[in-house]
């Protein structure tokens, strides 16, 4: 498969390259020896801030995202335990397996309308409980943004949280995305990780080049960590890498910058799209991400000059991603081009 | 833990930075859109270029290198099969049981005298084949170079390799150090590789960020891989900038360049070492590392300046390893204080 | 909790004590000597006439449902594959997560409105194949009779045998009441069999103590069998105790008389129902249960007396299970029970 | 294979069938109805009185000792923490790699000249312990009688309690022959687990026929007791045929009587063999086991007639076992085989 040329991705934020000031961090961090595992002065820094900034007890990197979710919920979980998330959650969809295989716990899946789980869906999945033939509930998973766009307003992040402090389980927060979560909220990401026990927070899609943090916010958690994020292979000997690489998404809250910024791209496209006839958007715009419905021939159409996933073969549902690196003259381009895709389709229903 | 400063480090080639032509390739890599998990250029040349000089089937990149273990050997094993190795192996010692963890897979450890397994020590775990009551033993796996630092010569491969085929096992390469290896051998990787069914071949250790390869070398080894790499959430979504340090690597060979000198300077510093008093040189210098015992009063005070770690303390084994950029005058300081430690010592003794 | 006392128990066919014929079988095997682990002559005996009964490859005992599903299961998966099943299945519900945590495999449930998988539910669940982000279905599992006490009809059989064949999959079924199915269609095991890939056949609700059989249906699955039972804990040393007791079930088909008189008491209890107002039969009766709704106060009024247990508090369903020692008395006592309960309730919202 | 007839095995203490009482216990527990699962009159006297005799917290019935020893020492462990054990225990050797696969736990074994842990031993196995890298030793299980019939003193076992006390380990009792070293050591159960936190207690190599029990010392263990034995595949729905079982071995210590008799049967064997030219005792005779080394052709003669295993066959050592059944006659007349098959050989010697 080529180099995507000529026209930019509105594949998926991780088609875009690294943020310039990463690859300067990178750069910088290479110099001179330094212990390894950790155990070096870039990893003591960038964890301390990502501390501050979460008001965590620790801050630990991993290689990717999969991984910085595993390691999250193992930290949680018993053998017998059970992990409650949509049906449509990356934990459950795209890890192949890696909850089952690695950790061998039981996922709890619920269909949601959007993404998001509610006290409501989440109370579904709480039968059973003290039966020994049961798998038990003790995590509930969420995604902020989810898997669809959308994203849990502060309130809703409250009452799950609440519903899991009155039912004795714990809240991990997928954070792949969690920098869009706090530009479309406008908060600080400390009011994010309050609802929560542990999260990850995102590198690579806010422009890392492989790097994410699994945020621990209570000490009674850290125990376990170095031990199992070394068993699950993810203990980076040179780790100065990963944590300069945060280091330099800290700096200036560059992580929020770029994230504001893919965020303004998906809704400048958003609203491109209204009045477009036979293109509906599905969820609301919430983040980097536009879930759009359109005839396939449209999205045959397009797809031959532009870069992006069918999410839904039957559905004709399509998503398409804005990076921190997306402009607005790619976003304007790409409506145009969405728009003239109608024209071609309607032109070939008429003959 | 702060930077270490001031004298070069004998610690581990982990302690070194990486290699600032690898480091330009990863700014390098860093142009537009690419489609992510390796369906990428920079992956199908790196890789491409990896199967050219093992003769392999497939080369896969990973983040380290007990990943690279835990996937090579996952590819060979059914569940209830088992891995000969050393006692002293990093699948054995250094994973935190991932094999067992992750795998579930038994290995049954071999006490050697020199970090190498033979024809004879694996065919002591050879028992109980056909019991339903035992694990069945199915991969051997070596360490090229060991982790005592010693390295195989052709001639014990193949014997072990023929040993593997007549008994219906797979040969597993643990190449963390596989360049310094091909350095000390002064032969081509295919040569190594010839023997194997699986490798890994480290890029960490000589020069990379945080990249290994797994090498594949038959076809009919390759169904699984995409799918165990993914599960053991070893697949980065920016490959390009893991597959770009492996193509620096390879250019004009830097990866062989980088070995020889590091092996070079080991070997200063065993040549150094013969004729101090109170230092014996454990195992034969056939790579980056030397491992030698003397007094701990002597280790301690040189722990005091230098950084290395001690090996095994009631031996007063330590593990001196060099890396790309130790300098010959990096070695004679520290030869220099080895000696001047033992006068100390001398004197200590005198008073 | 005190024996159950008086009256006889609907609870479940695991309620009632062993056949007094299997009892005997027991006491008979128990002279002299014999080699263990199944090598013994009423294992052999026993196995050779299950594969003459189901026209099988092989047969293998084991102690409980629950393992004779994950080894069934086990025979058939790689480590990144997956297994589609109803969301009702004892596989998915009743077994604390074993196949997660013993296989590591996922399960991809699907809702269905009868506890049977169709092949229109199960093609909603063969997405994503060769994707390697996702846990690639292998495969199809499904209960006969199912958790509902419904029964596949052997044409519905068929019709998933063609769809697995088609795509790739396996077909195991879980057979803790294979006899009640046969019984219900009035058929051959072997004809039950034919479109499976491997099936349990339940002893212990059937008239066992402890005893299940899983039945490889081609000679290439069983490669592994011996090792994967020993391993997940399910070889027996004095294997002729359990051998011992499928002969008694197979002696003249006693497994199916018992099956036919125990469905015959459940089709009266259901006849027994019709007409009964405030009582509604929820599924077709097709084995040795009834599943009925009724209000909660006659629930409760009939658990004073009767054990038996609620299948679904919100909506007020209950199950009642037949066995092989369920008398017509018992029934038609209960019947009454359950109708006076009717007249209770109506007197009491009278008030 | 045929059924052993003609003269009793010294093959194993399970090729004996189980004690008639066991068998009439069986068949007296098969009355009326019973909750399942364990939640029955006949378990709850037969959990009790095993309490009441180890001064246990908890006592639970599995189907095989592979099968206690893994839910036992998986109650005591963390992802990444190991046992350690002999190299010679049936956890390592003789369960299929069993904990690595179900448990995913690592396994630190330790060479021993007669099977038995010392403190000295397992201290060797204490290295690397808060290093992120090692799996963190947690569990040291014993075998009591080990595998190669010796037996740990009262006082041995008490200083590897204070052992594992003293550095934060847990001490599990693999007691398969629990019974034979009470009978050695003529002392109480309670004695014998006073040391440990988790035994199990055979059953079925004493007359069960199968049904072996997991005994927990303290409350604090008890918390996932029932979730892991059947997510691990071992309860029991007609848990009251196990739990008879046990009550038939309690009543007026039949266990004991049993596990004396078989012990004083070896005791036969080993003074029948001494002064017999060409026989030599391998390891004190402190169970129902005599390890003997003759050479290959006696062995080859007598196993012609007789039952028994060639446990090494490099060094011709064979293992004969005794059990609750096996009579003074037999004793005499293998002893008189062994002395006979001696002549054979000097005979042929001589030739």
């Amino acid at each position: 498969m080529p180099v995507i040329t000529g026209r930019k991705s509105f594949g998926s934020d991780n088609h875009t390259g690294a943020h310039p000031e990463v690859i300067q961090a990178i750069a910088a961090a290479n110099v001179g020896d330094a212990h390894p595992y950790g155990a070096d002065e870039w990893t003591a820094r960038a964890a301390g801030d990502l501390c501050d900034a979460f008001g965590a007890a620790g801050a630990f990197f991993v290689f990717n995202g999969s991984a910085a979710n595993v390691l999250g919920v193992s930290l949680l979980l018993r053998p017998f335990e059970a992990v409650i998330c949509a049906d449509s959650s990356h934990l459950n969809v795209d890890e192949c397996g890696a909850t089952e295989r690695i950790l061998g716990n039981k996922l709890l899946t619920v269909a949601t309308p959007d993404g998001k789980l509610t006290t409501e869906l989440v109370a579904t999945r709480l039968t059973g409980r003290g039966d020994e033939h049961r798998a038990q509930p003790r995590v509930v998973e969420i995604a902020q943004v989810t898997e669809l766009g959308t994203c849990y307003s502060l309130d809703e992040l409250r009452r799950l949280s609440e519903l899991c402090r009155a039912e004795g389980l714990y809240l991990y927060v997928d954070g792949a995305r969690l920098a869009n979560a706090a530009a479309n909220l406008d908060c600080e990401l400390a009011e994010l990780a309050a609802s929560a026990d542990i999260l990850s927070f995102g590198g690579t899609k806010n422009g890392a080049v492989a790097a994410e943090a699994v945020i621990v916010m209570r000490d009674e958690l850290l125990t376990d960590v170095s031990y199992l994020r070394k068993q699950q292979m993810q203990l980076g000997s040179k780790m100065r890498f990963l944590a300069a690489q945060f280091s330099a998404l800290l700096e200036d809250k560059l992580w929020l910058r770029s994230a504001q910024h893919a965020n303004a791209m998906a809704a400048r496209l958003g609203a491109g799209l209204s009045g477009l006839p036979g293109v509906t958007v599905r969820y609301p715009v919430q983040s980097n991400a536009v879930f759009a419905v359109l005839n396939k021939e449209r999205i045959t159409a397009l797809q031959r000059d532009w870069t992006f996933y069918t999410w839904d073969e039957d559905e004709g549902v399509v998503r398409w991603m804005t990076a921190f690196d997306t402009s607005e003259d790619d976003v304007d381009a790409f409506v145009e081009a969405i728009r003239a895709s109608g024209e071609v389709g309607i032109a070939s229903q008429a003959v």
